[in-house]
C-alpha cells in the first residue's frame, strides 16, 4: 500500500505534525504490524520525529537550524539561494521509517512525526508505503 | 517480531553500543535475511551507526555536537532548557534501519550501532522490529 | 535480494549520484513494489537524498558541512584526525530507505540518491537490500 499526501505549508520554515494523518491511513489499510516509510518528495523539505507537546521546541529547533545553516552565505554558489534548506533537509533526513504495532505507530509519549518545511510557503508532497509484517507477533 | 529494550544511561551525553544486544535478538528470532528498524522512544535520545573501535571518536563527536548545538542559548524558549538535545536527536536520527544477512547485521569493519543519550542520565527505551525477507537470497 | 556495490571516490569530500545504479539493480531483480535500504559500510561516508540538478548544491553543501564540522579542531582526540568525517556521516545518515513503485524509485523531480564521501579519495562499498511488498497495490 502506497499513498501520496499533499499539504500546503504556511511559513518559510515550519514543522507540521503529520502523525494523525499517518495513523488514520494505517487504520484504513487495516495494518496491525509492520513498518511505514514516509518520504518527502522535495530537496528542501524533510521528515523528522520530535517533540509533540511544547510548540516552543519546534520554534527553537528552527531558529537553531537557521543559525547552524544561515540562509545567506557569501560563498554559496547555488543560484536559487536556498542551499541552507538543502542542508537542513539532509540533516533531519528526507524520510523516516516508523514501526507499527497493534495498528498504531510505535512512538514514545512525546514523539510526533513532522513534515519539515525549510523553503516555504509552498504546496508540498510526501509519499508513504506500508510493509506489513508477514508473521505472527510473539 | 518486535521488542522493547530498556537501558540506564550514566552520563548527560553518551553513545552506548547496542550492536551485540541487537544481534543476540536476531539470533533468538532466527532471522537470516531481512531488515531491523531500531527506534528510540524519546525526543532527546537517538540512534546512529558509527565507529566501534577508538572511543575517542565518541567523545569527539559528543563534544563537537555540543559546540554546534550549545546547551545554553539565550534565544531558546523551551522551558525544559533541553532544546539542544532535541536538535541532536533529529540530527543523528531517532531511528536507524539495518540490514540482516546470514543471521548477522551487515556492518562495515568499523561500524557499530549506538543509542545516543543527549539529556541523561536517565532510564531509556528503544524499540525494534525485524522484517524477514520473504524470498530466497540469490 | 542483497548486493554489495563498490566505488572509487576521487575527492576528499564528494557526493556521488548512485540513483541510476540502484534503479538498474531494481530492474534486474524485477521488483515492482517495495522498499530498498541502501547502507554505507563505512563510518566516514554516508548516504543522502538531495538535489540532482544544479551541481552547485553539492559543492555548497560540502563547503557548509565543512564549516559546521571543521576538519581541524584543537580539542579532537581521535588519532586519525578525521572526527569531522564521522560527524558528517552521522548527520546525513549512514543509510537511507527508499520506496519502490511501478519498478522505479519514488523520488521527487529534483531528488537523487548520493553516496557521500567525507574522507577520501578511497575505495568504498555500500550494501543494499530490496524488500518487495507482499500484497496487491491499491
Amino acid at each position: 500500500m502506497q499513498k501520496t499526501f499533499t499539504l500546503k505549508t504556511d511559513n518559510h520554515s515550519d514543522m507540521i505534525n503529520i502523525t494523525v494523518q499517518l495513523e488514520q491511513w494505517i487504520r484504513e489499510e487495516n495494518i496491525k504490524e509492520g513498518i511505514i516509510v514516509v518520504s518527502s518528495l522535495h530537496t528542501t523539505a524533510g521528515i523528522t520525529v520530535n517533540e509533540n507537546a511544547d510548540p516552543d521546541v519546534k520554534s527553537d529547533m528552527l531558529m537553531r537550524l537557521d543559525e547552524v545553516y544561515p540562509w545567506n552565505h557569501k560563498e554559496d554558489r547555488h543560484v536559487e539561494g536556498n542551499t541552507a534548506a538543502h542542508l537542513k533537509t539532509s540533516t533531519v533526513g528526507h524520510a523516516q521509517t516508523l514501526i507499527i504495532q497493534a495498528g498504531k505507530l510505535v512512538l514514545g509519549t512525546w514523539q510526533g512525526v513532522y513534515f519539515c518545511e525549510f523553503d516555504g510557503p509552498r504546496q508540498r508532497k510526501f509519499h508513504a508505503i506500508v510493509l506489513p509484517a508477514q508473521h505472527k507477533n510473539r
